[in-house]
């Protein structure tokens, strides 16, 4: 073994052994298409013209040619990469027999039997000796421009690159993406991540360049910052990265100890972590393959990697409509404005039917995408080609025009392509079956397929077809040329939503580097703690004195300047518990409120604060959560109801930049309140954000506090005020990044 | 004719001689398959073995041993029913010579050309002898049971009635049933509704026995009210309506008079009569098929009418979970409670797959359904049948016995149907796909499949399949068994969610009859006039004077009793523009704001009024707009932010009963304020509800006003107030009912 196969082996991303290996073994090879070991083996055997291929199997026998031999110590040369399926008290025996071999990577197909630790165990034999190990109790590994298939079931070829920690998933998605004309690049199986990991898969598919497009299935996120990255590292190479993962439902059943707690789930971590690293997270094996086809829309036609509404066309260089500028806000919304990097895609629909073309138009309208009026100039080119009835806003109907005439469907498409009115065009209902009722036709529907695949590649716009056909000759011509084609509307209005979804959320800047931690450890979570902790980090306070007499309330008010607010010290909910008194405008009040208060709470310590009278100040919450997965998590919203009872709230790993904060605050659904509701003056976004980056720093620092939180966070048009705080202290947290 | 064929065409719901009748003549015949005239004509002999066809062209031929008459004065006896695709110049001639000839019902397919008068004339001439009139502008009708296909293109047999305007829609929609082993009862093409419109042609279906489930696409409603009777009528006879329309983005672009015009749109509007009618409003061909299949999953076994979750099932007769008593909420989140017709339908996952279950799972969780875990006796039951590494939670993970042996599948389906502890039972993932990879296979699937649905049949609940593959012979079993089977596990999800939306949501009661107007119409929509208006409906109002002069205010406030309110009238954004001073504790205040207020505003009228100070109130904003097609739809919603902001509002038909009206502020995103949000006292939800009721009624009988809004409507825990009201009159209205 050199020091360059070491490299090969294990440098990031230099997973070759395991991808593309000068030779393979399969050891539990069977003739039997009923086993395993037939479908690895006779897949190992389709790359043998590029590769050594041993098949194993201690009883003998042979496939297709190829004799079994009885052990890897038969093996008459090195093998690199060594396939495992043998029944689990044998596998340590045969990884063992590998590595004497000088195999460099071994992918164990075996499940069950050995136990956690026995896998462990495997694992560190494997990587001590600088080779690699993926699973055990995996699907195995396909690379299909390598030509390497060591799995069961069909891999068809193609420019998606798929992790899964399901293999039946994998399936499914491999069968979508056959219907759709699409296939796999690379596919890992990640079974029980003894060794290769989520992570590493996926960064060995950001380099890899037949891999357009990465699908990833994944429960278990390990080190999820470090996962967090490589999706970051995807993106940044041009490779939109769709994830799947599980426990959409967890946050209904889990009791809380804080808001912030109660509003941190795990899946709304990913969904965080997703938007910030531009990936993706989506529901369904089917989701994934809709989107992936629309972002490869174009690919194969020599656009390059991920190309298609997501990358062909930045924010802000699309022509704009020549009658946009006429109608300003006549057919849109506000949030249609052309704001720089956040205007929706325009979309032209176009069918033979009326019915369906208004489906279409308001299928695409609901998930945020702009079907607007086209312009005179192009209203009339399209009135030229059609008859008297045709329909030529947007949608068009070509009222019949198409079915008379099938070329019609292609110079329709073609006018809107090029119109520079719509970054796509959507061609819904009949095309595609005309042949089914008139086989005469097929010839003819074929031609204007290519036609109107030819007016996309000429446009450099995005063409989506929605058909009512399956699996026709025309559908054929589309797909080979990469045009999307949908049995579904809302299939290919989702796909085009969430293409446009990965364009217009950029992935978050990166965050500032972390000194080493500021303070010793806190030791509790109460108001006071956590004040002085926060306040260390930046965060105002009002003026306060904590007292545990009415006489020292009253002058701790003194000094303070009334009115004050009291508070009692170590209650959960204060203000349904009778802990809070507003307003206490002279020292007969303190004393009064002070005794009331102790009565009904029975409270030892208390907090004299100023009362903070800001007008035109919106009370926002905010918290950090430290996730098993993740670390810790800063959340924020507005405060009270809106928060608590609608989750309108925002997640992002800490720590972060000032402008993440702030872009966070603003794309809350309630950031009008923000921004200066029915004539108040805008509140002072900056300050908030800053009070959150330090918020978040203190949590990163404090690696002790399972969960910290300002509630309120008081935001007004002169700064950002914290009102509240406390902490939840980690059961025996020990410090992590 | 006779009185009684007179009687059978005309009355509601008697369309006979369009469905069914006993004689049949297509005009325009055609031998060339590149015609309409061919399919109308070969579609009518299909039917000639129960009824007379004759085929008419003036240039003769024959057409499968039929020969063309000339004209329909060469029929030799009357005739029932004649489809006219001639020209539009001739279309006149021909219904004059059906007419004679006796027809009872004419089809017009012929489109274009003659413009709405001629149309409509046609209309009168053929409603004038008693007869009704199909189109123009059609694509005709089919009834399968009757033998009677008079259109083009497939339409399977099935128990789905359609209705539609679009032609190509019902194609598509035709076939996606056909996929999913459905079809078509009936096909009714409206067209340009001339005569028949969707609302006869649903009721025609209500009352028709093979139809079990309804489908629409309706862009024109004409009468509203009738329209949403029918639906009534349909879910009142067992037959859920899955109704498709367009224009949900009309909203974006409208400018609004006041909130309530800005909030009660067209889509919105519709929505509410479908929720109050007991329909299904969907988006797409797909998911009304989907839904379909659901809601019909059984009824071929004999369950009878729209059977499946829907029916089978009331709420609250399904046996509670053995274990949900010992772990009450324990996984559940609030909505999950077990308050009667609420309940949510509780759905067992099953699969060969951990992450297909896993998704699953998600999936149904997503759309508001209960993935529940399971009793421990179910789980050991599970268990018992299982190899040591499957999952018997709920998703339950068969871990590879399925595939090992396929009745794995039936067993376990069984065993969780018979449970108790599930409405349905969703199997995911590889099921019905083995005999494609070992065709040896297919029987043994095939048997297996037939026991699925035996298991399902036994239990009566539903079974629902999702599997990755595609027209095998498996899935062809459980279709033909009934059995919904899907491609995608969010369509299954999707079609439970609607199904159990549809047994959850019962129709609204009636509204109460309508007394005659009480008042002479008002002639202008300020506050004075309108508050005058809804204090004779019973809504309450601060106590108030109007003044134009400071002294005058002063002495209003001196009799109403400090503090007061003081309002400027007749601007659009009173509180934006400086028109509303509030607490105005004396005659010094009250002088000093009407001093202002004059000076900011201009205004020449003022109210002073009592300054409402209730504890614990929450603002309502509620309104009426009348829509051109339903009529006044009454608006209400929490105020301010979360109305505007969020679209937070509930809309229905007025007048209502006030049990209907408080359902609906239930119903409301931010309900729990109404509840006593953080320990306050719940507010006077009944007061609120009485006060909607009264500003429908007085909507409904002052039909001079567009739009009627009282805004705030405040709630407190002792009634409800309105602080403000205003109308916008209609330009020129009639009165309408």
């Amino acid at each position: 073994m050199t020091a360059a196969d070491i490299e090969r082996a294990t440098r990031p991303g230099g997973l070759a052994p395991l991808f593309d290996p000068r030779s393979v073994a399969v050891v539990g090879a069977s003739d039997n298409p009923a086993k395993w070991g037939y479908w690895l083996a006779s897949g190992a055997l389709t790359g043998r013209h590029r590769r050594t291929v041993h098949l194993v199997n201690r009883r003998g026998g042979t496939l297709d040619g190829t004799p079994f031999l009885p052990d890897l110590a038969a093996l008459p040369d090195a093998v690199e990469h060594v396939v495992v399926a043998v029944p689990a008290p044998q596998v340590r025996g045969v990884v063992s027999d590998g590595l004497a071999a000088g195999a460099r990577c071994f992918t164990v197909i075996t499940s069950g039997g050995a136990g956690a630790d026995e896998e462990r165990a495997l694992a560190r034999l494997v990587t001590g000796h600088g080779a690699r190990l993926l699973g055990p109790n995996c699907m195995g590994v396909v690379d299909t421009a390598a030509e390497l298939r060591l799995s069961w079931g069909d891999f068809p070829a193609g420019q998606v690159g798929l992790v899964s920690q399901s293999g039946n998933l994998a399936l499914e998605i491999g069968r979508l993406l056959a219907r759709a004309g699409q296939g796999f690049s690379r596919f890992v199986s990640l079974g029980n991540q003894r060794d290769i990991d989520a992570t590493d898969a996926l960064e060995a598919l950001v380099d890899h360049e037949p891999t357009k497009a990465i699908a990833a299935y994944v429960e278990d996120f390990r080190d999820g910052r470090r996962l967090a990255r490589a999706l970051t590292a995807a993106h940044a190479a041009g490779k939109p990265v769709l994830l799947l993962t599980v426990g959409r439902s967890e946050a209904s059943g889990r009791a809380a100890a804080s808001h912030t707690g109660a509003l941190v789930t795990a899946r709304a971590t990913v969904e965080a972590v997703c938007r910030d690293a531009g990936a993706l997270l989506l529901e369904s094996a089917g989701e994934v393959v809709d989107t992936a086809v629309c972002l490869l829309a174009g690919a194969g036609a020599g656009a390059g990697a991920g190309a298609g509404v997501g990358t062909r066309r930045r924010a802000g260089t699309a022509p704009r409509a020549p009658g946009a500028q006429s109608t300003p806000g006549a057919q849109r919304t506000p949030a249609a404005q052309d704001t720089p990097g956040t205007r929706r895609a325009r979309v032209a629909v176009v069918g033979d039917s009326g019915g369906q073309g208004a489906l279409a138009a308001d299928a695409f309208a609901a998930r945020g995408l702009d079907v607007p009026p086209l312009s005179e100039p192009t209203r009339a080119a399209l009135a030229a080609q059609l008859p008297p009835g045709a329909g030529c806003g947007n949608p068009v109907d070509l009222a019949g025009a198409g079915e008379a005439d099938l070329t019609a469907y292609a110079r329709i498409a073609r006018t809107l392509l090029s119109s520079g009115e719509a970054e796509a065009v959507v061609l819904t209902g009949y095309f595609g079956d005309y042949a089914s009722a008139n086989p005469a036709q097929e010839r003819h529907e074929c031609a204007v397929a290519a036609q109107l695949a030819e007016a996309a590649e000429q446009s450099g716009r995005t063409l989506l077809v929605h058909t009512m056909a399956r699996d026709t000759a025309a559908l054929t011509v589309l797909r080979g040329r990469g045009i999307p084609v949908y049995e579904r509307i809302e299939h290919a209005a989702a796909a085009l939503a969430a293409t446009e979804h990965l364009r217009t959320t950029p992935p978050a800047p990166p965050a500032p580097p972390q000194p080493p931690p500021a303070a010793p450890p806190v030791s509790d979570g109460g108001y006071r703690t956590t004040r002085e902790l926060l306040r260390r980090y930046g965060l105002a306070f009002p003026d306060a004195e904590f007292v545990r007499s009415a006489a020292d309330a009253v002058r701790a008010a003194r000094r303070i300047g009334h009115p004050v607010v009291l508070k009692a010290m170590g209650l959960a909910h204060k203000t349904e518990a009778g802990g809070v008194a507003l307003s206490l405008t002279d020292e007969h009040a303190v004393r009064a409120a002070f005794t009331a208060m102790r009565a009904t709470t029975g409270a030892g310590h208390y907090a004299v604060e100023a009362m903070v009278t800001e007008p035109h100040a919106v009370e926002l919450i905010a918290g950090v959560r430290r996730d098993p997965a993740f670390g810790p998590v800063l959340m924020a919203g507005i405060g009270g109801v809106r928060a608590e009872l609608l989750g309108d709230v925002v997640l992002a790993l800490a720590p972060l930049t000032p402008e993440h904060a702030r872009d966070l605050l603003r794309s809350l659904r309630h950031a009008p309140l923000l921004a200066g509701w029915r004539g108040a003056p805008p509140v002072d976004v900056d300050a908030a954000a800053r009070a959150l980056c330090a918020l978040a720093r203190a949590a990163v620092e404090h690696p002790e506090l399972a969960e910290l939180e300002v509630n309120p966070l008081l935001v007004h048009p002169g700064g950002a005020l914290a009102l509240d705080a406390h902490a939840v202290l980690a059961p025996t947290e020990r410090p992590r990044t």
